[in-house]
This record gives structure tokens, C-alpha cells and sequence, in this order.
């Protein structure tokens, strides 16, 4: 099964050795996030990608120094909605009638359930339920660079904040949840490359109710 | 690539046959899902599968009466951790030693770190961490079903706290945060099959930085 081995074969791999990832690459790892799934289809999040040094350099101390932000060809930010609003949610309904080629108002039961649910909450819930839908492309970003032999550092340890501020993001509602640099692994220079994968044992992991 | 194919073949299936998925293509979603990145390797979370009929008809009221919970052969649970705690990262990090041949405390300063980091936060924070990470199981969950054609549908609507309940997953520390119910599409009765996939356009997601 290629998504298994695919999972075996991947790391998170510490030390990257600069060489670059071809566009193509990049373009068939990013569609594997644009087509995971998210709650009701509203993909509330952006993914920026970086591939200007100066910029990488300057996102590195906020990553605590970690040197796959310089040496991966591209870093990818995954930024979530900082809130759902009234506007998003019809804009995305609107596009998915457009492309089925049905009357705009055909979701409008739907999106005003939506909306009541969504809009009398705390921004801050919004983010976090946007920031899990985040992770579905996240993981599937992760596996689709596995598939094609490109190594990748899923990382949360960064200054959030301060990422947001260097990048303009409140201005544009978003707030980062995850980076991902995208790159090659140093095979001589990797402490991690050579040691064993450890999981949670599958009776431990798994409940089942039989 | 055979990612993307199997993101293009997947979709929330809404209504299923009731036939039985083989236990050899339950073993390798769930396989997928252990094998999942999370922060730290903490695997914050458990994986109920549920195949007993009494209990999936109890929790299908849970879950708005969806169909899908009594249709599928088997429900799985994703459940997050309530909160961290020492033990539960000593757990984790004495398992790794162990499979790695190395002194059980090599990962000292690394826990010490995460303790001084997580223990010092609240408990929902905490949670809400370790469903991020179940968030990314559970992608990969969905994307290995898809590869062996079995059917899934995500699912976010049911009422957590009466699941956990029903489940007595406080006593274990746990709280439910996804449904994933695996089984077979009804071609004929299915109203989504033969809708069009629709997701947000690749540069309206994407925002390049070069």
C-alpha cells in the first residue's frame, strides 16, 4: 500500500542540505492540500509559500533558529481564519454553486445554520476549529511530499505572533498555525536520519468495541 | 501520483450499503493513522473502533441520526487527550528509549522542557493541542481508506459531550473530537456521489512569497 510505505519512508527531518525541490513537486504537494477535506467544505485557511532567502532568513530566529527554514527551497505557512464570518462562509457557497451550476441561493438553509452556529461563537473558537482543518492539508501536505521523496519538517515551535506581525497576516485574518520547509534531508549531517521510527504500540493506540 | 488520485475518488459519503470492510483494510487505515506525525511524537489521542450494532444504534442519536453511524461496517473514534500530564509524556518518551536501545533517561531535558511548557498551561489549551494532532490521524485515516476504496465520512456533527459519556471517556481522560464511520457507497441513494468536487482555487489558497 503506496500511503503506508510512503509513511514509513518519511522523518521529520532535522537538517536539510539546500539543494532545490522542483516546481512541479511543490504544485502536486499543494493540490494534495487543497483537495483534503474540511468542515462543510470551507477550507478556512491560506498557505503561503516562501522561497525568498531574505525572507526565510528573516523568519528563521522566529522559528528559535531552526535551520530548515533557510535550508528547505520552500517553506510552506499554513495560516488559518482568525474568525468565520458571514462573508467567507458565503463566499465559498457562492463558488461551489458556480462550479455545480446551480442558484446561488441553493445553500442558503445550509449557510444560515452555519452562520448561527458559527457567528454567535468567540473568534477564538472559530480559529481553533479553523486551525484543525488546517492540519487535515497539513498531514496530507506532509504525505504527498513523502510520496515524492521530499523531505519535510512538520514544526509548531515558533513565535505565532510574532510570524503574524513579520508577514502581515492579522491585516489579511489569518493567524499561522504550522510550518512546513520543504527540501532535502543531509544524509551525513542528520542526527535523527538513523534513528528508529517509534510509535504507539497499535493495542495501545487502538479501543475497539466488538 | 497516487495521492492525488485517491483525493480526487474520495468524497463525505452520505449514504452507505451496509457491507462489510475487510478487517486486512481496517488494520492498514488504522496503520496509516499510528503512523501519523504529531508534535513531539506524543500521539496525544486514542482510536475507538466500534463495530458493535447496539452500540453504534445508541450513538446515532448522538450524532443527529446520520445514517452513515449504523451504515458503516465500522466507526471510528478519534478521541484527544483531555489534557498532558508528566505521566503521560514520561509514557511516551520511556517507550522510545526502549525502542531504541538507549538509557531511559537520554530524553530528560527534552521532557523537562515539554512538561515546563504544557503543565504550566490550562487544561483546555492542552486539549486543544492534542487535537490538532488527531486532526492529522485522522487525514491520513481518510486518504488511506480512499487509496483502498473503501468509503469514509469525516464527521464533526455529533454532540461530544454525550458521546464521551455514552463512552465513559472521562474516566479515561479523553474527549471526543471526530467520527470517521468506514464503509461502502450507495451508488443509487447517495445524493452527493454525483456532485461535483468543488475546492477554493489554487491561487486564491495559495500566496506566494518569491
Amino acid at each position: 500500500m503506496q500511503l503506508l510505505e510512503t509513511l514509513k519512508w518519511r522523518y521529520a527531518t532535522k537538517k536539510m542540505n539546500g539543494q532545490a525541490v522542483p516546481q512541479e513537486k511543490i504544485d502536486s504537494i499543494l493540490e494534495a492540500a487543497r483537495l483534503a477535506p474540511t468542515s462543510s467544505g470551507l477550507q478556512p485557511f491560506k498557505i503561503l509559500v516562501i522561497t525568498n532567502p531574505e525572507l526565510k532568513a528573516k523568519i528563521q530566529p522566529v522559528a528559535f533558529g531552526q535551520t530548515q527554514i533557510v535550508d528547505s527551497s520552500h517553506l510552506l505557512i499554513f495560516a488559518a481564519w482568525d474568525k468565520y464570518t458571514e462573508e467567507r462562509i458565503d463566499s465559498v457557497f457562492a463558488h461551489t454553486a458556480a462550479e455545480r451550476g446551480i442558484p446561488v441561493n441553493s445553500f442558503d438553509d445550509y449557510t444560515t445554520r452555519l452562520k448561527n452556529m458559527y457567528l454567535s461563537q468567540p473568534a477564538q473558537v472559530n480559529f481553533e476549529h479553523a486551525a484543525r482543518q488546517a492540519y487535515i492539508a497539513f498531514g496530507l501536505a506532509i504525505a504527498a511530499a513523502a510520496e515524492l521523496q521530499v523531505d519535510a519538517t512538520p514544526m509548531e515551535g515558533f513565535d505565532n505572533a510574532a510570524l503574524d506581525a513579520l508577514l502581515g497576516l492579522p491585516e489579511q485574518g489569518l493567524k499561522s498555525v504550522t510550518l512546513l520547509p520543504l527540501g532535502y534531508r543531509d544524509q551525513e549531517n542528520d542526527w535523527l536520519v538513523t534513528q528508529k521510527k517509534v510509535r504507539t504500540p497499535k493495542d495501545e493506540l487502538v479501543l475497539k468495541f466488538a
